[in-house]
């Protein structure tokens, strides 16, 4: 689950219900929030919109803190960050499991 | 923490940093994921927004998951629901601990 060194986040792509491909983030219950905050932060200011997903409440964790702490890092160029958290079917190593799903991206304006 | 029987949320009102006062469901690690995607619905449908609160990961897994039901429960009526994690400092018996905020709120138009 190591893509870098301190980060322990995998970077895939997802094709979403839109039929649109974004970069998800595999976060696990020893990401550093902050590593994955930084990497948000990257994947949203080059593709505008990101998705991480979790597996356990560990991960679930790492990936908030994270988003809370990505949050701070956009906000001086004026991107307020939300997020919409869903349920995910996965199989690992045939087995089924249930992840969440974080969709991250910038507020729309009213 | 047991307001009600089976949903162990604790509902409170707080100040916003608009000077605000919402309601605030406050989640342990055995709430029920459920139970408290109702309450979200329910204060929603009255107030147009909710905060919750977590401390430790198991509560933030259940806060996450029920938000994940809660936009289950308000989209056939048109709400997109939305949220936004943050971090909280607060003190319990004494001591100072970290809290993980999510504020839910419907999706702003276009």
């Amino acid at each position: 689950m190591t893509s870098q060194a301190g980060l322990r986040t995998k970077k895939e792509y997802v094709t979403t219900a839109e039929g649109l491909t974004i970069e998800q983030l595999r976060v696990a219950a020893n990401s550093n929030p902050k590593s994955v905050a930084g990497a948000i932060a990257g994947v949203i200011r080059d593709k505008g919109e990101v998705e991480l997903q979790a597996i356990g409440a560990g991960a679930v964790n790492q990936t908030t803190k994270a988003i809370a702490i990505a949050r701070g890092f956009v906000a001086p160029t004026g991107v307020d960050l939300i997020c919409i958290p869903g349920f995910a079917m996965i199989e690992i190593d045939g087995e089924e499991q249930t992840a969440i799903r974080f969709r991250v991206e910038p507020r729309r304006r009213k």
